[in-house]
């Protein structure tokens, strides 16, 4: 869109990436997205997309222009997502993969309690990509956009050698006194949590096995759902002290939020709750189902902290959104975060949290 | 940073992906990044920022918060860049490399008249990638981040199976009065552009040579200097009515702004600023020489127009922040733009301007 990466120059012939380094790639023949081009796919992109009064200037000049509504701070977020490490195109479908790509970020904005507005969208295309995945990535791209109200304001399309690229940034706005940051729990506070935890686990847990996953499994891995409605109900009753996303995984996830408020957790593995078809397909996993339900990530729910007095308005809170909520656990002024078995013992998790790199 | 990347549980162990795919990756000894992690890994990047009173929650939690200035309207534009795609190891240091990172998407703010404020920087890091590497790379960018005090606020670090690929945002602000967009060009004005055009692609073209290229020259290529100070103060000014940063070559990018702005324009080619180091070593290359200046890409210069009316206070103001500003050409009413040889006839340029994919 605006801001075309740097590039450079080659006399013979203009290359596909930039700066003119990648002068080993050769086409054969035209490619339909050869013959689109660049500016033709920007063009075909911003075609579908949502806007909004708050957009000045969107796709199309060197950076997007927007406004901020009055008494309003800046929500940032981004992510990237690279084929073969992130998703694989055996299994995530270019409609959901595009739905997914905006909806991890936008789950970043909702888990601070605020709107989402604008994204970016950065593409490397590799040369082998058919046009039509490239169509279908951007139609769920934008679809989930449309449907969140988020306005598509840039980005930046090149050339991959290796693998789909996508880089994604999301930004939103809240009131200053909204905003739900990871840092303000409070010992004796309630930790809770949104809807159902490993679900989205246990699917990729059955892909990687070769067996048939379920679609309510596989929609919570490849179609996640950010909890907007409900973080912003949270955001704007006031009483959620800290919040976070799911997707790390609950434990390393509250671990976030405890390390981060000073403080440690309690959280009671019979109490997680577990969906129908996760019950149902993790009886037979050699993995313990607890492990899955503590440390799978990329179930995008809520995670956050509250005071005892606030369990009704809770409960009445995301009852209006139709979000189930459920208390798991307590927080603790000893640092460290616990999990305990039905029978009262601790349980000893088997890892301590997602590390990339290791 | 915030927002970590959607990622699964493998059972047995964690991949070095996410959601878990990755697999097939393994490590048969634990490498300095590995042993660092993920956490790691950002708590060594965090611990050089640069920060400013503007940034409320910086790196760390599930997004940044960010406040504007009053009346200021957000400038954003981002920008990806892959290994052997738009740099090679072998020719970018990664100091300057990170630099360069940073320096292409705040020359995006700079070209809209704006102040660059705050960036987010992901990274994908293929595992035989020194740690020096990063720390090198990491140096620049922080360090070209505190000369222009912008602050780094967030971002994504994930590994890649296939090289770096670093993803950077650049967010800014402006008074609406001030900022300068593409399609501000009218029949009449002149055509202006800061410093010389072509060193950078002529600094590729002699290493795509394997030929010796001069410091002045690589300079240009590996180490950009984004035009902020000269942006604002043509900003401040009111005199730019359309402007654009080179990325593309003077060409393409002023063909931007005349699309943009429903005109056309005339280029002269005895009149495109041409360093000493430009003339020194393109006399002896195979190309025509004007064919780099003309369309040779990052040279990250400021195009702009103005009325005629501006000359002298253009002058004065370029003068004022050192830079040296040639005027080029004329905005036509007529459409498409023309270059002319020095004795007046039409010049043909062997490309219509850059295009990915093509």
């Amino acid at each position: 869109m605006h801001s075309a990466p740097p590039r450079g120059v080659n006399l013979t012939r203009f290359t596909s990436g930039a700066p003119g380094i990648d002068s080993t790639v050769t086409h054969s023949f035209l490619s339909p997205l050869a013959a689109l081009g660049e500016f033709g796919l920007i063009s075909r992109i911003a075609a579908g997309v949502f806007t909004h009064e708050s957009v000045l200037t969107g796709i199309g000049d060197d950076a997007a222009v927007t406004a901020l509504s009055p008494g309003m701070q800046l929500l940032t977020s981004t992510d990237m997502l690279l084929e073969d490490v992130h998703f694989r195109r055996a299994w995530h479908d270019p409609c959901r993969l595009g739905r997914k790509s905006l909806a991890v970020s936008i789950s970043d904005i909702a888990a601070m309690g605020g709107i989402p507005r604008w994204a970016l969208l950065s593409l490397a295309i590799p040369s082998d990509l058919p046009l039509d995945f490239i169509d279908d990535f951007t139609r769920g791209f934008l679809a989930l956009a449309s449907e969140s109200r988020v306005a598509l304001i840039g980005g930046d399309t090149c050339s991959s050698r290796s693998g789909l690229v996508v880089s994604v940034t999301v930004m939103g706005e809240q009131r200053p006194d909204r905003i739900v940051r990871r840092s303000g729990a409070v010992p004796d506070n309630d930790i809770w949590v949104t809807g159902t935890v490993g679900d989205a686990a246990l699917g990729l847990q059955l892909l990687e096995l070769g067996e048939t996953a379920p679609a309510e499994l596989l929609s919570r891995l490849l179609d996640p759902d950010p909890q907007v409605s409900a973080a912003l109900a949270l955001a704007e009753s006031g009483v959620a002290t800290a919040m976070i996303d799911v997707s790390d995984g609950i434990l390393a996830d509250y671990g976030h939020i405890a390390e981060q408020s000073g403080v440690g957790g309690c959280l009671r593995l019979d109490a997680l709750p577990l969906s129908a078809a996760f019950r149902r397909h993790s009886a037979d996993l050699p993995a313990v189902p607890y492990q899955l339900a503590l440390s799978g990530g990329e179930d995008y729910e809520l995670c956050f902290t509250a005071h005892r007095s606030a369990r009704e308005k809770i409960a009445d809170c995301m009852k209006k959104c139709g979000i189930a909520v459920t208390r798991i656990g307590i927080v603790t002024s000893s640092l460290g975060v616990t999990a305990v078995n039905p029978d009262n013992t601790p349980y000893h998790s088997q890892t301590k949290g997602f590390n990339h790199f290791t």
